[in-house]
């Protein structure tokens, strides 16, 4: 966490000589005209580790992200704060842990609350800043005011308020959720889901019709981006793909040799090319930094309607790092130093992150846990985060520190099911319930990223080290705002 | 499999007028002044599927590697043709199956044997056809006479004749052969081997120094580019690493994050940076197509000692993908047409492939089971590849056609860990002796790579078309030579 105390009685002082923004911008960019960047956020949902080409995975092909990614940088220990939607998502826009905005769980379509009013948005930030802002795609904060986008700094909004499978028109008839949330999906009938959508406050359209939901998604931000260009932009586009029940367009039926996940990714990376294009169209390419990641690591157990964290263990709804770690792609062509990035960075990293890119003032009084990584993205410097807690709802299940990552807790992801799981090591039982580890688990995840050799027993100062670190951690946020 | 004599006899007509291979060329090469291209084949010791960044390793450096791949064509739906070192050798060199050539064993130090002088190498074609040609690296095809790369078309020799584990200078203490073999490497003492380095037919170092093998092998390339450049070149550099016992040299220890195993591998990256840049230095770049691939996959029981066959399942010795599926990576700039090719390819494929690429003769009167894959590297049409023959040994245990993998034996991985297969169905019990399996395992290997949901019931037409594939090839190869 950092508090910004200093650095905002500096900008105090200088903006008491209504210098301080002019001053700012010409120290950091020299060479942009002292025009703000465009910042371009594109959050998928369930997507996993090892979805991408450029992240291995051998028949899904993404060329336009393989391209963003050489062109910009692959960042391959990127973490989110939680691996499932609300959180994740909440945790994005505040720069906060689920645990401080009060949005640890995920919401459903009879939920009254949502991401709090408290809570300062990155497009809250940057309206204040002179950005348009626009989001569009799935929000899941809360569906009802006020907290809908256009309640937390979003000029407009274009999407779905909650998840693609809710608002189910008739309840399963199996008894295994998962058997029948399958069986539901394979019929392809978006009719089956009265999921709304919506134009800022106004529900248009229900059901959605979520076979051109992608499409429709990505028509929307190259629309923005032509329309709101005179100023700087934020836009936030959150895929509702790959989350099971499945649709693409028309165009990309059967256009993967890797199943309908693979048609649903290929239209995804599509969007990406669309948007690039465009900014290249309308000249803002060199002006824009665009963010490709995921809201928290596949849904596993729904087979192949759902993705692959690659080499890493786990997946949604667990602790393990298939769950948490999500591809990462950063492009800003003269900006950006292109390369592959092994330091760590978070979603939650893009709040201070983007507030230093911007010269955007990050609101006080309140504790942040993300951290400022535009050193790294500048290749000026390393990311300054060192630490990664893996919370599941409220409780603290893992800490990375380093190369190291201790387990304190365990239990098996979302369903329960072995598959979701790819346990290696015979000696650990991992069970649906959470069971604390009388001796943590210590991985070296640089070293053995698929968490497969547990080294506590060699290295116990280790374990206490992280220990140490986590109850401090624990101590403090009893008492953070 | 492919028959040449319509080919060859429609080469020996127009060679009774003398103009054969200038046409040949002619028709073929328009743009490279007639010259033949060089090929320099990167072959790698038990380097797995997921151990290259580009290949989607999070940890694991290889920036060269990277940049190669971008520059031409990443495979990932290409193979070997045996998991195991020394059958997958003799395929690479002959485009033959192991049961065709008789190398379908690995061979030891105290074997008389190797492969057969009745083969045909690549070596011995190209220089038939005016290559220079250079071995260096590991051989593992019979360590005497007449089995050595110098009995086998190779011009010069420099490198070590067998694995880089064997003629250990003491029996293990510990009955457990994975945790002797393991404890052994970890005290990186290359004494321990007593593995010769041979130049030619004479042994010139014994115990070869293995901490700077990676380095000489090197160098080695780069002086017979710069010697050999006269005439077109063959250069075959089959790394002895990263096979256990790990060595590096004292640039690379601790060079990586990843540990020992990611040093080793970032050191074969530097490697190909080296001859890479020695290609552009002596202008050589483009008249020589770069070949980077894998004998198998990796040897995953020995730990962090081992690599990652990223999300494919198995490892070296069985035949899951993870076994088989390696990385392959072609450069030729200005010829093949960079992108990722989904495709299926085999080491196979080189013999036949690098034939036609060099107008070279491919030896008449035996059946090869490789295909020319020269239309997909340069983007004229697609691999004739549609089959994929999975053997262990003499048997073979499971097919590939198309988009669909059989299983008709399954046994675990070397090793008997379950550690090196990662059974995700746990429907599926695999144990440590071969067992015939009544009904087939059937996968879609290219929506479900991994090899998880087993699809048999439901497509019983797929299992009896592959099966009477799998009785054709086998009636068949009785009568082969």
């Amino acid at each position: 966490m950092i508090f910004f105390k200093t650095k905002s009685i500096i900008i105090a002082v200088l903006f008491s000589f209504g210098i301080a923004s002019v001053m700012m911008s010409c120290m950091k960019h020299d060479n942009d005209k002292n025009t703000k960047p465009n910042i371009i956020v594109i959050f998928t949902d369930d997507l996993g580790y090892g979805d991408l080409g450029v992240y291995g995975n051998p028949t899904i092909k993404t060329p336009n992200l393989d391209k963003m990614a050489s062109e910009g940088q692959k960042w391959t220990n990127f973490y989110v704060a939680s691996s499932v939607c609300s959180p994740s998502r909440a945790a994005l826009l505040t720069g906060r842990l689920p645990i401080r905005t009060g949005v640890t769980n995920v919401l459903f379509p009879d939920s009254e609350i949502g991401l709090p009013q408290t809570e300062f948005t990155l497009a809250k930030v940057l309206k204040k800043n002179g950005y348009n802002t626009a989001a569009i795609g799935k929000w899941h904060l809360g569906h009802k005011s006020p907290f809908l986008p256009t309640d937390h700094g979003f000029d407009s909004y274009y999407g779905i308020p909650y998840s693609n499978d809710m608002d189910r028109v008739e309840e399963f008839e199996d008894n295994d959720w998962i058997v029948s949330q399958i069986k539901w999906a394979e019929q392809e009938n978006y009719e089956a889901y009265n999921v709304p959508l919506m134009r800022n406050d106004q529900i248009i359209e229900r059901p959605a019709d979520q076979r051109t939901i992608t499409k429709r998604y990505t028509e929307e931000v190259v629309a923005n981006i032509k329309s709101l260009k005179e100023e700087p932009f934020f836009i936030y586009l959150a895929h509702s793909m790959p989350h099971i029940p499945l649709f693409r367009s028309e165009k990309f039926k059967n256009a993967s040799v890797a199943g309908i996940y693979g048609d649903v990714i290929e239209e995804i990376d599509w969007s990406v090319g669309e948007i690039l294009i465009t900014l290249k169209e309308e000249g803002l390419d060199e002006n824009t930094m665009v963010v490709f990641t995921s809201d928290n690591g596949p849904w596993h157990i729904f087979q192949t309607h759902g993705g692959s964290a690659g080499l890493l263990q786990g997946a949604k709804g667990g602790t393990f790092e298939g769950g948490f770690r999500v591809p990462a792609i950063f492009r800003w062509p003269g900006k950006i130093k292109p390369g592959v990035v092994t330091n760590m960075g978070t979603t939650m990293d893009l709040m201070p992150t983007i507030c230093e890119l911007t010269d955007a003032k990050l609101p006080e009084s309140r504790v942040y846990d993300g951290y400022d990584i535009s050193p790294a993205l500048l290749g000026t410097g390393k990311s300054p985060r060192d630490v990664v807690f893996y919370y599941r709802g409220k409780q603290l299940y893992a800490v990375r520190k380093g190369d190291y990552k201790a387990h304190f807790i365990t239990q098996l992801c979302w369903g329960n099911s072995r598959t979701s799981l790819l346990v290696t090591d015979p000696e650990i039982e991992i069970t649906n319930k959470p069971t604390i580890l009388e001796t943590p688990l210590l991985y070296n995840v640089n070293v053995d990223p698929a968490e497969r050799f547990n080294i506590a027993e060699e290295h116990p100062e280790i374990v206490a080290e992280i220990k140490t670190l986590m109850e401090k951690h624990q101590s403090e946020i009893n008492f953070s705002r």
